[in-house]
């Protein structure tokens, strides 16, 4: 089963002095999908502590989601956060959750959001609104769980290959490749 | 009342070798928005010459809008004179400006145009061409108002913030940023 | 009359483990459209490989396309391997792709395709499946087809120059550009 950690940057839910509401409606979108979402952390939003939260969830959970700090306000840092914990950007998931959340609301665009792999884990940015990240999780959900299980499959791939050779996985050494 | 300025990056029109008929369309486009097109200035297609004149009007007005220099030719060059003057990134805007213009034009898929915030400015590659830049700024002026609006808010809560502790504010120091 | 070439980028294609269903369709669009496909080269998923590829396609054709290595498996690096010959980034070019695959496929938002310059070249990644390349190619390609031939144009303009002034001819140098 797929888990997913959510991680709310928030500095007044983090404080207490908010409550949070974006994570009931992550979960049930989620649920439908059969993915379990196995806790929800709120996080100021201060660019390493998000990043160490985001590093910590792609050890546990598949998939590690955000909501929040996606926008142009001064404590808005997500994206920067995320920028440096994933190994490669996956740019469509970004302009996909834009491109339908502009259908409905023309001030998506000013959406920052980023999206990327960061080793077995895919690491996603939704909107901090509870109807936009709800929105935004069920545009982009089957291809997320596509890419958790290419993830996965990659890892079992490395496994057979140690198995067989005994060399280090790692990017380049795999000499039958999922793109091949 | 927001203010904008255009910079109409082209050698030609910035030597007198050719008449500008961009701007007419772009004020129009901005008045029916209650926004005042303040200045308009013709530059030539040099990056560094370009870049100062962003970061120039960024320092007077809300909105600094580029007209020209986004496509592949050898003098296009607007897009990395903007990428010296922005802080961060929106690449919503860019993709949402696409998308329009690909809806009437294919090879508007060539337009390399970007937007990011600058200090307390947004700053935004319009097409170079009369009915391009119309129609992308129409398409992105809902989004560029509410964007104005929210630098304009994180600074009035430095200003509360200076004069409730005095500390000095930037990025990672207000602590209930519009995020929270 | 343009030229393309197409690389395939594909550890089994290239040692001969598997047989290539994808040049066929590739021929087929650009034929359509007047361009020659004048050689199809399977190479494996190795990022320097496919770059030297990339590279030596853009001193012959005008118009270099790739197929597979887009996507999140650990061998898919031709995105990394287009960013290393590029002199500019097309972003547009991925967006539309990925837009055009999205409405039939949702995991069309994990493609990392990009596309940029390469001197007088384009270069461009197509997905790896047949219909996905197929479809992908005549989406952008009335774009490239204007691409091409606006770097075509620089370099007459730049020969023009030559003869004018004898000055070396390169970004920055030209006095009448084709944004001006």
């Amino acid at each position: 089963m797929i888990r997913a950690r959510l991680l709310l940057a928030s500095d007044r839910v983090s404080r207490g002095e908010r409550e949070d509401r974006t994570a009931a409606g992550v979960r049930e979108v989620l649920a439908e999908a059969g993915v379990e979402l196995e806790r929800v952390v709120a996080l100021p939003d201060e660019c390493e502590v998000l990043a160490a939260g985001m590093r910590e969830a792609s050890l546990s959970v598949q998939l590690v989601l955000t909501s929040g700090g996606t926008g142009i306000g001064p404590r808005d840092v997500t994206p920067e956060a995320t920028r440096l914990v994933i190994d490669r950007e996956v740019p469509g998931l970004g302009e996909a959750m834009r491109a339908t959340s502009l259908a409905a609301v023309p001030t998506a665009a000013l959406s920052r959001a980023i999206a990327g792999t960061c080793g077995r884990a895919l690491v996603v940015n939704l909107p901090g609104s509870p109807g936009g990240a709800r929105e935004c999780l069920q545009a982009v959900l089957p291809a997320l769980l596509h890419g958790v299980s290419l993830l996965a499959g990659a890892v079992a791939d490395c496994a057979e290959e140690l198995g067989a050779g005994g060399a280090a996985p790692g990017p380049g050494s795999r000499p039958g490749g999922a793109s091949g």
